[in-house]
């Protein structure tokens, strides 16, 4: 047997094991070209990448080590005995092969993938695999089978109330933090939004992020639970409540790869919606030149897929398209956002109109599903809750439900502004190059990082006027950062002014 | 700067970056979710996945470790100061993201993503995607463009005669050692026919491997061009003279997941016998049912592409269909197959008779191709070659030429014999789990393991009768052949004796 070793190496959710290849019981090389093997203990078993190292203070000839969540997940002590054996693939990989080769799969098979992928037994290439076969063609019942069987890979939340709202928006466009401002307008009304929000994983703030700038968000169901029971809603890390835990896997990948299309995108959404234990769901699909949604066309086509799923597995959908064309609010960064979305529900005069105005929109799209509520008013009653300050009393009650942020987390000090070439009038905003500006600025990993946008489109334009600040808390980034804005600042300006 | 440190971490030809958490210089965990940095120096530029490392033994806070490819790959020394950066993406990717959704890529398209696989610039879910996206489909016109992207990528040999001659068999057959008779008798005739071949990947033995167990066959193009200059051929290791080196790093992730489809596998049989140089090639294609073709129509399909490209590419191609209903010859692993190579050019008693047969038709076709050579007399000539012991005199001087193995390479000492559970006939053999097998008894990693066959389909068999031999040589894999063959042995015993 070998001695099982914790490898202080972090392979970002992978399972990797490390062999010496001076191994005294096993040939590292003959397990080489399968990639994966097999880590069993009496009940324990455990698949991963192996990896062959030349050096002992890695690895000793009588010790297997593993990756830290490798260890994690085989749940073993250190120095514990371990064999290996060639991997037995999952068996699902064989459906994997059939939907390679142009097959369509049934929902049996595509349950068998999901459930191995959402124990991670699919190493990253297998996984990578299976989107891209699934990006070449899926058909929308193979999209409804995966949409349930990620559902049911994960905890499923409860309500003890007839109507549960929810709402959730196709990313892409920065700011646009509407989620921390209809929750608690909603709930203010006494609407149960037990909201579960996702970090950024490529984007430079998730709404995660950017509640945990003012609150705690890594909650527990039961703590989710005793929040929305107190509050009425909630705004928590949807990670942390395990729910469709494969879409996460999927994600992790799909990002880098950048695949991102609409039966995947409509399955990933509505897999964690199910979860979350909701019955009516409004969508946002902002469209817009560098949105992810960018023809009217486009949003019906995702718009019927949603609302297909939505009858399938009887949750109440309610789509609705917005202006994606440039970014919304001004900060674009957790604390840039948080910034924002604190003077909205203080009715500031400094607070960004447009964030304002489409939150209020959203808030009173969800209004409408109260029976109560006379149909056609529920913009009325969400701008009514916003400006008596009902709202705001309710963010804080569910800040301190959470648990109050202590520290105050600032805009970081590293500012840089970026200036009009020319004088004339903002024609248009890339949203994708200011995402990617804020990410490399140190957003989301550094709350206070991102980008301050100081006009929008329309607006006009001296020459030399800053179009923009970028706050960074770290040497390598901010100068990450500047380079890119330098390269091309992702402002057009024509026209005069 | 951070210093560069050699991590001694073998990564399997992958690209991998270890940075410390708690690196002084930039935060790792911005980089992660992207997967790839950049590493650099003037005039030095490496893409590399990232790993994030909580062990100062592995790297210090203000150290890059590299694994051992990569350190190789971007050629400094150790403690030579670097830097990292985001990763900016190879350009291709755009091109592979027109592919996943569905698009047909232009020639030059195909030939950007082809040199950026040649380079290791993708990552491994990036060639995973590249080929599930091909496998979904590709037109004949994809199909040519990536053959000949992948013959341009690397080495092109060139060779001073009319006439060069090749072989290839599709594989999956185990033995089926054809290539190491060919060779010989069609040297011995006078057609130059300089072999390269490849190592297994997840086979039991490439002919590479099976070579080696009596000569050298890493060869330099210059050390290949004098044998084949001395002897008029040769057998040598294809992946030492970089012979369309994108394959080897395709076919390092298509095997371990599976993905075998008439065009991949034609553009990657052709890329390396259009840089191999040959005129004329002679394609075999096994049929039988665990065979990789499993019909006359799938056989015809792929004969057809083979044509189309050899036609378009000025390579004259010959295609022939075999049996490939079982393993052809006895032995299964490099020693066990080079002793039936050895046996049947010494026209020995115990030589295989199917493994001869077989090789002296496929010698006899190739020599069709010689204009001296009345038509239809090749495999009286191929026959005379090999009883004349004209061909044995050849091998031993291509065996020299290349330098002779001195140390006698012996099947492994470890020997278990799988014996028939019934009296009957021998009704059919599972290429697979032979192959499957020999490869857990240790070959080709270790020469002498593999597996004998005692006896073939049709032969009579008494019931505790020996069926096979497994060799090993050590204890681990003995284990894992057992257990796998007492699982299943392959072997379906029928009808009476």
């Amino acid at each position: 047997m070998l001695k099982l070793k914790r490898v202080g190496i972090d392979t970002y959710g992978a399972n990797v094991a490390f062999l010496a290849r001076t191994c005294e019981l096993y040939r590292p090389e003959e397990f080489q070209a399968f990639k994966t093997i097999n880590v069993l203990d009496e009940g324990h078993s455990l698949l991963a990448s192996l990896m062959i190292v030349d050096d002992p203070a890695i690895v000793a000839p009588d010790e297997l080590g593993l990756s830290e969540q490798a260890f994690a997940r085989l749940g073993l002590e250190a120095e514990h005995p371990v064999r290996i054996a060639p991997a037995q693939p999952p068996h699902s990989l064989e459906y994997l092969r059939k939907k390679i080769l142009g097959h369509t799969l049934e929902a049996p098979q595509i349950a068998a993938i999901i459930a191995d992928i959402a124990s991670h037994r699919y190493a990253e290439m297998e996984i990578a695999a299976f989107l891209v076969s699934c990006a070449g063609f899926l058909t929308t019942a193979e999209m409804l089978a995966l949409t349930r069987a990620m559902a049911d890979a994960g905890n499923r939340l409860s309500w003890r109330a007839p109507i549960v709202v929810d709402k959730h928006c196709i990313g892409g466009i920065p700011g646009n933090r509407t989620s921390m401002l209809v929750v608690p307008i909603v709930a203010a009304h006494g609407l149960p939004i037990p909201k579960s929000s996702s970090r950024a994983i490529t984007s430079p703030a998730g709404t995660a992020d950017t509640m945990e700038v003012l609150a705690r968000v890594d909650l527990s169901s039961h703590e989710m639970q005793k929040v929305v029971d107190q509050c009425g809603g909630c705004l928590v890390w949807g990670g942390h409540v395990n729910l469709s835990p494969a879409d996460d896997v999927l994600i992790s990948v799909e990002r880098p790869l950048g695949i991102d299309t609409r039966e995947q995108m409509v399955a990933s959404i509505m897999s964690k919606k199910i979860s979350a234990g909701s019955t009516h769901l409004l969508i946002d699909i902002p469209i817009g030149p560098s949105a992810k949604v960018r023809s009217h066309g486009d949003a019906m086509r995702l718009r019927k897929l949603f609302e297909y799923v939505g009858r399938e597995v009887g949750l109440h959908v309610d789509v609705i398209t917005t202006d994606g064309s440039q970014p919304i609010g001004r900060g674009i960064g957790p604390a840039l956002e948080a910034r924002d979305v604190m003077n909205v529900l203080a009715c500031a005069p400094e607070a960004p109109a447009d964030l304002r105005e489409k939150s209020l929109q959203l808030a009173g799209a969800l209004l409408e599903n109260d029976p109560a509520l006379q149909g056609g008013s529920g913009y009325a009653r969400a701008k009514q809750l916003l400006e008596s300050g009902a709202a705001l009393a309710t963010m804080n009650r569910i800040i301190d439900a959470q648990g109050r942020q202590t520290a105050a987390i600032c805009p970081g000090n590293l500012t840089h502004e970026i200036t009009a070439p020319r004088s004339g009038r903002v024609e248009a905003i890339d949203c994708y190059r200011i995402n990617r500006l804020a990410r490399l600025a140190g957003a989301p990993m550094d709350k206070g990082a991102g980008v301050d946008l100081l006009c929008k489109v329309g607006d006009p334009v001296e020459a030399g006027a800053p179009l923009y600040r970028i706050h960074a808390c770290f040497d390598s980034d901010f100068g990450f950062a500047r380079a890119f804005a330098q390269e091309d600042s992702g402002y057009r300006i024509g026209g005069t002014a």
